[in-house]
């Protein structure tokens, strides 16, 4: 699939040099990605939902981090309960999560 | 910085545990980014511009890979060689590199 309706970046904190450390992997991020696809393939919306893992958004202090394209809305502080939230009430509801945005 | 003008992603196979291991990374994606960071720097693009690597799009057969958000446009087929064109022609033009969209 290329050019889903939602592409969720999450950020696992890769390195391009392949080493896995920093914030938003110490605080749990490997296991939002995991939630996030179980979401997605649960609801049936895999079809409009590409899900992504990625290295550093730069904004550290205020990760775990999420960033939602097309409309670019970035997401912070989450943890692995605020996903069933943006999945029901953002890409389901079209409707941001407006106090996890940051 | 969120909300950049453009934000350019590209894998270079991170999973998410932690090992850098795949098809765009065997093709050099990690100097593809370095490129793309030398580019906007040079260019002092660095206000309107993110570049963040990735986990794997899926579409290995097609890569390196990268895509430019928000538009959604897809590049594939990548090598080091290309990333001037795009930032020259896509973002500092405006107009998508045709030829080496997938």
């Amino acid at each position: 699939m290329v050019n889903p309706k939602y592409h969720i970046f999450i950020c696992t904190s890769c390195r391009v040099n392949g080493v896995q450390k920093g914030f938003c992997f110490s605080k749990d991020s490997v296991d939002i990605v995991q939630k996030f696809m179980e979401e997605v393939d649960d609801r049936g919306l895999s079809g409009d939902v590409m899900i992504t893992n990625t290295g550093c958004f730069g904004i550290c202090d205020k990760g775990p981090i999420a960033v939602i394209y097309p409309e670019g809305i970035w997401y912070g502080n989450l943890s692995e309960d605020d996903v069933e939230k943006i999945i029901e009430q953002h890409i389901e509801g079209g409707e941001p999560v407006k106090d996890l945005m940051i």
